[in-house]
């Protein structure tokens, strides 16, 4: 294996370069951190993701979980990892202080996750879970609710997950059927079954509390009618002994990757025993979700970075070490073979991996920076943030999900027969890759959200937000003589990006609201290079900037490679808008007319 | 599992109604052969598939072979397999008749081998080699050793391999160590290494013969000085008995997918008693090899194109059953939910499986159709057929391996949760499918195979015999008016082509040989969506003959499906090209530029 799972010195360049987490720090909110916090923080993720969480990468895939009837037997190491990791007070490291968090910054709590996602993903799925069920249950239920289920969930013995899937609705949350009957004891008794349960149950914890949508008795049809509420396996009862809660664990799916982590089917109130408490009022459970939605997406866009990184790094190592071939004008076959990273292709292929990467990477700080903006500011400027942020979210999920398995294939490329075979990482991060297009929202709901809802909401506000940052950063770029190209390029693709959006919009004007969307997924495909050439871009600026303050930080090598890898992506990746604008203009709605049957052979 | 792995309808309208297999028919040396006898065979192989291949699909993907000190256990259902396989004349058949041949045309023959590749990819490798290898020894080896290791081959106890690669010498086979030391005793000694040897020893078989290359003592350094042996694992003494031949299995690899085959590591000579029996004459063993490159590759290819077939049949299948949402405009929930097929971006996904294999399924049978046509033709025409099949090569390999991923990882998409599950054959097809790439010459080697050798050899005839091919299409297709706007698009690609590789040779007329082959991956990838047009504008002449010929054999579904996904290559995978022209113009030798220590953090 690889010694090296993601890169420190990209991550900071990223944070402080790039973001200006100091911007973060500067708010009161944030006052007890800055850079020195920062470092130390860094490194502690980093000592767990070593220590606890890389060792046990590929153990965990080649030990996948086990339905025992009734739990899931899981990896030995994740018992001792989530007490730990609990212990440090990462579960609930971004709540306010006055209850027990530490008001971590997003951003930099993301960083960390990133440090974890890389090290081992799977693993780090699990407090990720809780983390996300805590939050909800914080913002939305009862002071009561939070005191009977938060302790044990930030100690890492209950786990947290998010239950909307079901078997007949997954992409349609529309069609969720789990059915809540109210009782006048202050609960609600649940019936449904839920599936694709990301850590739904699991031997490593004592108790598993769902936050789980289902349908009050008599409620609307569709997602108006869809509440939320906790549903635990087991319930505290007076004195807070654990009550079987007649929520069972029907089974577990074996899966193409991502194995450490167990996916499971429930059924719910099959003794018609299952309680569940409301969260919030009732019919707005869709309403709550989507306050999560947006960090549960960038964190899948996060998780699948880190895998691309991870993979890169190994690919890479093994780039250096691997001596295979010659100079293509060698012609001697007695001169001793040269390592393959010196062959153009490789040097493609591992350029490619790294602006996929840090390219994600930057927009995935991007974004956690957006959250912690909006978290502390008011009126304008956090509407700005936000509209923003909703434009951003289905690029920074959906551009690091494609591109990972892209990415990842990549790495094994690189290693040849090798990568091909178990005795290197590379085909495992492949298969733990492929997950991201699917969970959180498929890259087909990301582009109809990206076209449907976010470039059209509020009249286009969130659309001008966007170009507004990107015409702000071409200007910038093109005050540095070595970014004028890059700028020009960006400025070309943005008003392409005007013009393609302008098309696409006539549709929906005419009222065709099939032929509007028919190609969103290429249109999201299509704003997605942009976007992420934008954060080429932006690091460009920040790259210059480090040389004109010759402060010394970063190497000459490492700024030449973030050059290199910015006039990569350019040349290489973002000349794809061409071929994706020639594509949406001239479909001609050929997936509206396709018929059927003309699929029969 | 789905019904259907591949399509017997589309097999057929390839091979009768774009490639006129009668033409080859009607060759003296094929004339035991016509449709009648062509659908008999066809018929064959599909029971063969459904009955003995298909079944094993999954199993061998879960029970993978195991190295047991010695061989390599492998699953129990290969060693039936292969007795009734060869049993039915299949490992000989496309030999002369006066040695036991069936005389069956390559075009036919790799139709059938189409189907058993859909069913079972895997198993459908181990007959394939030994077949290659057969043929080696047929045609370069003397009598005598034809005598002594055919007829257990062609009876499918003894197995034929391949063994190129060693630790040290992957793609580059100039690295070749494994040492041949003459005796005077009519064989040579052999010691060495062989790595990643498919099929390179199991138990299914009584014996393995390898078809090895090695040097011959004081012979030329590189690929000059490497010769071709037959180094069986047993020897046959004087009486016919097997003697261990000091060819040790050192072990097994497991892998990201193919797990039905046991790709294996060998060490001969470790008693000084490893016997090879030389091949034609000595230093030409890279020649012949050779001689059967072309159609290894197009082999290569074809399972490519085989595993994405079946996974489309998978997920096609699915998205006429799985109901999920409504139609766009439909805002009612109490509405019943519509199957899957009927959203766009299911359609799309569907359609890019479709132009993907089917218009890789039309090159590989037009390159098979070429094999046919060289070996019963001399002179000008044999030249000429020797001239486009080098050209096709690379693409035939490529395209379908590359795009093979991605139509694999499409028809997961299509299946979301599910297509992730085991439950479902289609992440298998996924991991299956990443080998092609990688074996038989990387997508790396097959860029510069293309561009570096077969563009510019003799003095560019290849590309010139290609190039006229392309234009005959197109002058063709402008007769048909539901044709001319694809023609012209075709028309212009071509011209494109020609400009790109223009400017690509002006490099290596000045002697920049590296800048010339930097970009030779994306100017394969260029080629490969210019040549799978031309399949599909054929593809579309073939329908439209189809139409006005009347003769009922297709039904307007089965056309109208071909003329949509005809479209949708056009509109939504050839302009590819468009992006790919950008890059190689503009790349300004980027990845020669960039430096190894560049990519240090």
């Amino acid at each position: 294996m690889a010694t090296i799972f993601y890169s420190e010195e990209n991550l900071k360049f990223l944070l402080q370069e790039v973001h200006n987490i100091e911007e973060i720090f500067s708010r009161n909110y944030f006052s007890d951190y800055n850079s020195e916090s920062m470092n130390i923080i860094l490194d502690t993720a980093k000592n767990i993701a070593s220590g606890m969480m890389y060792p046990y990468f590929s153990e965990m895939d080649k030990n996948p979980p086990e339905y025992t009837g009734s739990t899931i037997r899981v990896h030995s190491s994740v018992k001792p990892f989530l007490e730990k990791f609990a212990e440090g007070g990462w579960i609930n490291a971004s709540f306010p202080s006055d209850i027990g968090g530490q008001q971590m910054p997003f951003i930099l709590f993301n960083a960390c996750m990133f440090i974890f996602a890389s090290a081992n993903y799977s693993m780090s799925v699990y407090p990720g879970l809780t983390s996300g069920a805590l939050a909800l249950i914080y913002q939305f239920a009862t002071r009561e609710l939070y005191q009977i289920f938060a302790p044990s969930m930030i100690a890492g013995k209950w786990q947290g997950t998010m239950a909307l899937t079901e078997p007949e609705a997954g992409s349609s949350l529309t069609d969720v059927k789990t059915m809540a009957t109210p009782t006048n004891k202050g609960y609600y008794l649940i019936k449904g079954q839920k599936t694709f349960i990301s850590a739904g149950d699991h031997d490593a914890v004592e108790n598993i509390v769902h936050l789980m949508l289902a349908r009050i008795k008599d409620a609307p049809a569709g997602v108006k009618g869809l509440s939320l509420f906790i549903v635990p396996k087991y319930r505290p009862d007076e004195n807070g002994k654990l009550i079987f809660n007649d929520v069972n664990c029907t089974g577990c799916y074996h899966k193409m990757g991502y194995k450490g982590a167990p996916i499971a089917q429930l059924s719910m109130g099959e003794a018609d025993d299952c309680r569940g408490y409301l969260v919030g009022e009732p019919n707005k459970g869709l309403s709550y979700m989507f306050h999560m939605m947006n960090e549960a997406r960038i964190n899948v866009g996060l998780g699948a970075a880190a895998i691309a990184g991870a993979a890169y790094q190994t690919s890479l190592e093994y780039a250096k070490e691997r001596r295979q071939g010659r100079k293509i004008t060698e012609k001697n076959p007695s001169v001793p073979q040269i390592p393959i990273i010196q062959h153009a292709d490789i040097k493609r292929m591992l350029l490619k991996q790294k602006a996929i990467v840090e390219g994600s990477l930057s927009l995935i700080i991007q974004t956690g920076k957006l959250v912690d903006l909006i978290n502390t500011s008011t009126g304008e400027e956090k509407e700005k943030c936000e509209l923003f942020l909703e434009m951003l979210t289905p690029i920074v999920k959906t551009y690091p999900a494609e591109m990972g398995v892209v990415s990842t294939s990549l790495a094994i490329q690189c290693l040849g027969g090798y990568g091909y075979s178990s005795e290197f990482p590379v085909e495992q991060y492949m298969r733990d890759s492929r997950i991201h297009p699917i969970h959180e929202g498929t890259t087909g709901i990301q582009g109809m959200d990206l076209l449907g809802r976010k470039v059209t909401m509020k009249n286009g506000a969130a659309a001008k937000v966007y170009m507004t940052e990107i015409y702000k950063t071409i200007a910038l770029a093109k005050q540095y003589p070595s970014l004028i190209s890059y700028a020009e390029d960006l400025d070309k693709a943005a008003a392409l990006w005007q013009e393609v959006t302008g098309f696409l919009i006539q549709f929906a004007i005419k009222g065709d609201i099939e032929r509007f969307l028919a190609d969103a997924t290429l249109f999201l495909e299509f704003s997605s290079l942009i976007c992420i050439a934008w954060q080429w871009l932006l690091q460009g600026i920040a790259v210059q900037n480090s040389i004109n303050n010759s402060s010394g930080s970063y190497s000459k090598d490492f700024l030449e490679g973030k050059m290199h890898t910015l006039a990569y992506f350019f040349r290489y990746e973002l000349t794809g808008i061409y071929a994706l604008e020639k594509s949406i203009r001239g479909s001609d709605g050929l997936t509206v007319s396709m018929q059927e049957n003309y699929f029969e052979d």
